[in-house]
């Protein structure tokens, strides 16, 4: 009898110890800091400045009152809006196979120094990748490194979630920009 | 002795397995691809024109040099942007009494082909729907199917997370779209 | 032998249990309404008018047809694209000393009344907060409380996700707005 007493409250005290461990302390302790999935692009936007149609990838489709939609405004660009179809690489060189498109938007933000904002998607549809990456976040481009938000994926990435980090690794002027992307997933599904 | 020791042997592994299976391999067993809950909508989407000021839904509120605000830009309308607050309806019908209002802006983001951004809200004020849903993604608009993300939700669809399937379901030149959006939520509270 | 027995059913029982609870019923019970993490914070914005670009912390860059990028447009502003740059102050404060940036854009997107879209993230770089929060949504803004979602974060918001009520605290004309925000998140890692 004795030892039955010392199991059931062995058991008793395991049972709610899991109950806790489960149940009580909501989501912290089953979440994980170590990414479920990692991936490296680098995209490549041209921006069209009235002479180079044929090879741009972006163009300006608002500016504020002292701007136009033809050339980048003063004050840091501030408030230009930029529609981009840009392609993906797997690795630095423009003319490198485009495993797809990021396409979406950015927009100047800040009268004093260069900032944007970014909504966009990572658009796949190859034998290797096929669904969409959506992202959203500032980026406060004079900074190396930038991290912004993965909102949601499709298809290859059913419902992800993550941290995407912006690097520039080069630029010419203000035509050409190519950002590495390094994506840290931390919800997969 | 012998019989205690066995339980007590039977107990750890249980508890170790139970401690593995609830906090080590963090998220993907705890979730299913099982929708926990599906809505069908439809929302109508009429641009304005420079003519149809009193029925217009949708009007152009940024394009690109080679553009203008009244009509859609050549080149796949690559870059002009749209602001909507358009009536969402059960059916597919443009007269059916509205259950909402889908509100937000879509982007056209491509040269070759027609293809798109979106970021809006399904915006709902009645006894059977209070609260918002918000999305976010690229749409390639000629598919007859494109996943985007539902990215959050308030009210009835309180921190909800899902796939909005978008399809054309009917369209008149370039001023009356119809889309048919099937939400499946994968995340619910 | 029939303890044991009694026993290996409890044990069966309890196991299955907590097999049930843990895994099959995905994800409800284990999530609290109760938020992980609560901020408040204001945020002042300043509408570049034509004559007070030293003080402007936003500006109109879309509009449209009917529209121009200097003043808000007729029909409740619809279609007006704004970019800001905005301090966040702890109190309602505009002289506070700022803590972040609020950055990102607003669309009014309604005819008939004042509504909005957004998509903004705060950003904060001081000894108190370093990362970002990423928020998108609608705001009927004559409303009292309007509920957006929090979408993600970055640095000491890492993965977050939440709801955030929005309610304007003071205007001046069309010129200045004082937003205040309760941020409550209920993802946290």
């Amino acid at each position: 009898m004795s030892s039955k007493h010392q199991i059931s409250t062995l058991f008793l005290t395991i049972f709610f110890l899991l109950i806790l461990g489960c149940f009580a302390s909501p989501r912290k302790n089953i979440r994980s800091r170590r990414p479920c999935k990692e991936m490296v692009f680098y995209f490549h936007d041209i921006l069209y400045n009235g002479k180079n149609f044929k090879n741009a990838t972006a163009a300006i489709v608002g500016a504020p009152a002292w701007g136009n939609n033809t050339i980048l405004a003063n004050n840091n660009h501030f408030g230009n809006v930029v529609v981009f179809d840009d392609p993906i690489t797997l690795d630095n060189n423009l003319h490198s196979p485009p495993v797809g498109r990021a396409q979406g938007f950015y927009i100047y933000d800040k009268k004093e120094i260069f900032t944007a904002w970014l909504g966009f998607s990572f658009v796949f549809n190859s034998t290797a990748h096929k669904g969409s990456i959506n992202f959203a976040g500032a980026d406060p481009l004079m900074n190396k490194r930038r991290d912004i938000s993965v909102i949601g994926g499709t298809g290859d990435f059913f419902m992800t979630r993550g941290i995407a980090t912006i690097m520039t690794d080069s630029f010419e002027g203000e035509v050409y920009f190519r950002l590495r992307v390094d994506i840290k997933f931390y919800e997969c599904w």
